[in-house]
């Protein structure tokens, strides 16, 4: 992986930032935030200016460019890579450490008196947009909306937004028509005296509708905003994707069967003008719901005295809570992932090979969409850089001396799967194995845990860096992240890591991924991944009738025991491990066993052995 | 314990409320907080507006009285006690429970239109204001401040503010000297730039100049504010008090060494004119400095272009770090305790008694200057009520039958204690044996805790809970605070809780204590408090060089083996409990045997005898 060579594109920027034809006065530095309008974790090619800028190309990255400097703030997962694909122009600001100074920090420290910060209004959250403004002014400074994004400027062959077709899906995968989410919403928007919502993530639009698009890799969404009213629903989208007849007739675009259920289509770019007519015509007392994480552009067209903005919509909220449907096709889809996953498995110990290609075409099964993410599949030392992709020039060949790191994940129109296993295919020295053993007592730790209902997620985090702790070891990320239905492999409200405290309270019919790891920089890198639904439980007692819940593994995918040190597993932990395989050999193995994939089995069954 | 009748004070509290003489318009609502105007935790006589309106007397609550109305907010410490001792007026809000709403929301729904809501502006934090403000001018009120505090006006035998002697202490118990802490105080004003600092926490004004009063039962603390400016030191405070000589000489008064280390001294009540002059002469760019929990009245008289509120002030931090002239007086405070509690138990044993004169006197050694909180002394169904305190009407005689829970502790001029054992004097229960054995083991948990450097106390709140958890039982507090050196029991910015997430990270030096419980309701009370040191440890491993941190129990009293059962005990846990028995008896038992405390080493021996 060579580094980007930046300093003709910073050239072109810095000459930009002191172009006039932008704004009334020169700036002396411009914020580049990784995402989109929509504040979409993943982004299409379109969206991609961080990368452009700087070529580093990780989910999580903020530049920012000055006069004088180039820097990039980014996270654990990316320190190796950030360093790899970025060029000496670039400052790697690696976030979590001590020393770290914050974006605010650092803009002040090495800013001229009474500087100018542009950013585009677009791509900033209005929550981000304020605190960042906050702290420029106590500094004399102030934060710019730039309205012609600087990037785009100087991004000759930049690509066009896609406008993949649309999918619709039916009450056999949603379990809810749009109609009755649509009502659901109205219902809690006048529990709250809120007549306007605007709805700006595309995972909660796609939800809203009951469709699905291909817009941007691995996530099912297409490029949309949609208004809802007490009494109308305006959706902005791209028009000529509302053509097809099988489209139009789900939405009722042609015949609504209630007035205050029919969709008003308008192009996507309309939402700003629409909205400001809208809020044009608001009373005194009308409020208007929009995520506090949208972008400052929309959100600052509603006037403050009518904005209520709140950091989960009731979208975001509804969606999380999976019903009988969208769990029954949450465990289907991680019968087939596991299929798939024990059949490559089973070839696997055969043969040395690259394994992108392969790895797709085992999921090649009937409901099978597409990846929910770009898959991490990593040897040896390369499987410390947390998110790893193999590119052609640091591929290495699958040994028998390394350790291996899968974490793949896949689209099936009845649910998402993420799943990562490490193995061995020679022998594991015992370092690997007593790293992968505390790992794997971390994950159990929080699969098996026994909580109360309304327990937020983030006070799980340390069940799963507890063992690790003890013997001085830890990862910088989260343990776990919402999982959507068909939807974003990564989703809110819930989710279980250190650094958040905004998290929703964990609830029954919730999924999240369980998923401990251990990168050592050099050599290699663990990681344990099952997605995991929350259910409830009944304990002994019932402390002032709170209820308990528990989790329950959906991924089916057997854990290598050639990696533990059995020594270091307690009882109750020998015991989760022989449970879970039990779960495996049956469900997946009748799977496999109908299909008639007898390698895999043989396989399946050996791998699944219990350990004493 | 019977309830306060309030029914006459309401009648003139909202008489008040309509009487505009305290302000333009009549108000419809008025706040109440617990609080003094230094938002101290324990307050004095004089500052008990909230018990004096409602009749409840818990550590933390929050009165609200409206036309028609009485609402108390308190947590899960206090519901019981607040049930007991507040009559049909009032309506007990549950916080931490889903269906209990907060302040501004239960207002919102209360209020008729376009309502103002009055606050004493000194005795409710400047943070809560703006939240309070924000949140009822959204729904159309207002928040008013009411200068004359409306309980004062209803309350006829109001006590004065005290004004006690006050104490100075050396350095062989402060281990820096006042003029030291100034420099370091003005080192950190430097690098952020600040001009000037406010000082409005008790014991930070207390610790920075190490001086002590008594003003406020159980805080070693006066009644004062400092304003510190690059060149002026400027303290308020009853100045009758400065008129020692030994107090004259130790600040410096009359012969300062250093012209800017030289002190000026004001009345206490002229700290609101003398700011105002202070910021009147400020330049455009001069910032100050003032803790965000600050009273809302003396916040708003810096403008707030100069004002930088900070969460936790440059003294907080310091203080929370205890030096090695400290870490030893808490050693020393400890055994002196300990040795105390090893006389009563042996004692207790033989004789059944009201208890509290008892203990209060078996302190009575060298050092010791008074309690550090009234002592919990609870028999029975009166340990649920978890800050229950004897009274006449509900004390309970000390049976063989039942579960007894004690936690105390004490000021010395050394060091702070603060101690919690459940013992049975006869046979415990086994439903008893097993939840003490839970607590015993979340105790544990978090003692014995290894964790990196930079982690944040509420990352260590579950591991107090799992095991409660994960029978269903749990407890409606946080696991640990703060504890200061000869100052406050309670103090910031650490601690362990699942509320709080703006404590400031766990540092080698840092004082809390370990208190996890569980409460049967109207049967009986177990808690387990120690006060624990944080100290750096070394595991095996120390990735990224970020150093590992656990803790060492600086409370040294036997745990009650009868209490546990030791079959739910892992070995790690009852090696544990062998090593912490061990210690006590080398360490306090070295103590009673220099002493000739006889009965007390015998009984202290038999209790740490290890177990199986």
């Amino acid at each position: 992986m060579s580094p980007k060579l930046t300093g003709e594109i910073l050239r072109q920027l810095r000459q930009a930032m002191r172009n006039c034809k932008y704004f009334s006065e020169p700036i002396q530095a411009y914020i580049i935030p990784s995402g989109d309008a929509h504040q979409s974790e993943y982004i299409a090619p379109c969206d991609c200016r961080r990368e452009y800028i700087s070529g580093f190309n990780g989910s999580a990255g903020t530049a920012i460019v000055t006069e004088q400097h180039a820097a990039m703030w980014t996270d654990g997962r990316y320190f190796l890579q950030a360093n790899q694909q970025m060029d000496n122009n670039w400052t790697l600001m690696k976030m979590g450490l001590k020393e770290t100074p914050s974006q605010e920090d650092w803009l002040i420290s090495v800013l001229p008196e009474n500087s100018k910060v542009g950013v585009d209004p677009w791509i900033i959250a209005a929550d981000q947009w304020k605190n960042m403004s906050k702290a420029l002014i106590s500094a004399g400074h102030c934060l710019v909306a730039v309205q012609h994004n600087l990037i785009d400027v100087v991004w000759p062959d930049r690509p066009e937004r896609p406008s993949t077709q649309l999918r619709t899906l039916g009450l056999e995968y949603t379990g809810t028509s749009w109609q009755d989410k649509v009502t659901m919403l109205r219902a809690k928007m006048t529990e709250r005296k809120i007549g306007w919502f605007v709805a700006t993530a595309l995972d909660e639009i796609a939800w809203l509708f009951n469709l699905r698009g291909a817009d941007i890799e691995y996530n099912p969404v297409f490029f949309a905003y949609a208004i809802v009213g007490m009494n109308t629903i305006r959706l902005f989208v791209d028009l000529k994707r509302l053509s097809h007849p099988v489209l139009r007739d789900h939405l009722q675009l042609d015949a609504p069967i209630k007035p205050e259920l029919s969709i008003q289509t308008f192009p996507y770019e309309s939402v700003y003008t629409e909205l400001q007519a809208i809020c044009a015509a608001l009373g005194p007392k009308d409020k208007v719901w929009i995520c506090d994480k949208a972008s400052c552009a929309l959100t600052q067209v509603i006037p403050k005295a009518h904005r209520t903005p709140i950091p989960y919509t009731p979208l975001c909220l509804a969606k999380a809570v999976k019903n009988a449907t969208e769990i029954q096709g949450m465990k289907m889809a991680h019968i087939k992932d596991a299929v798939a996953l024990c059949e490559l498995f089973a070839w696997l110990e055969k043969e040395v090979f690259s394994l992108i290609q392969k790895r797709k075409e085992y999921r090649n099964t009937k409901d099978f969409v597409g990846l929910s993410f770009p898959t991490i599949s990593s040897v040896g030392p390369n499987g410390a850089i947390i998110h790893y992709r193999p590119l052609p020039e640091t591929n290495r060949t699958l040994t028998l001396n390394e350790v291996y790191l899968i974490d793949s994940g896949a689209q099936y129109v009845d649910g998402t799967t993420d799943v990562t296993r490490t193995v061995h295919f020679g022998t594991p020295t015992a370092f690997e194995k007593e790293c992968f053993t505390y790992v794997l007592k971390g994950h159990i730790a929080v699969s098996a845990a026994v909580f109360p209902n309304g327990t937020k997620g983030h006070l799980l985090d340390s069940f799963a860096r507890a063992a690790l702790w003890e013997s001085g070891l830890d990862y910088l990320h989260g343990t776990g992240h919402g999982v959507g239905c068909f939807l974003n492999v990564h989703e809110g409200p819930c989710g279980i890591s250190y650094k958040t405290f905004a998290d929703e309270p964990l609830e029954a019919g919730m999924i999240v991924s369980d998923e401990p790891g251990y990168y050592e920089d050099g050599s290699f890198g663990i990681r344990l991944e099952n997605v995991v639904l929350v259910i409830p439980t009944k304990p002994k007692y019932n402390y002032r009738n709170r209820g308990s819940l528990t989790f329950e593994p959906l991924t089916l995918v057997p854990i290598q025991v050639k990696m533990m040190n059995t020594e270091l597993l307690t009882k109750k932990e020998r015991d989760w491990v022989n449970d879970y395989h039990r779960k495996c050999r049956e469900v997946v193995g009748a799977e496999l066993e109908r299909q008639g994939r007898k390698e895999a089995l043989e396989w399946l069954i050996r791998e699944t052995q219990p350990i004493v």
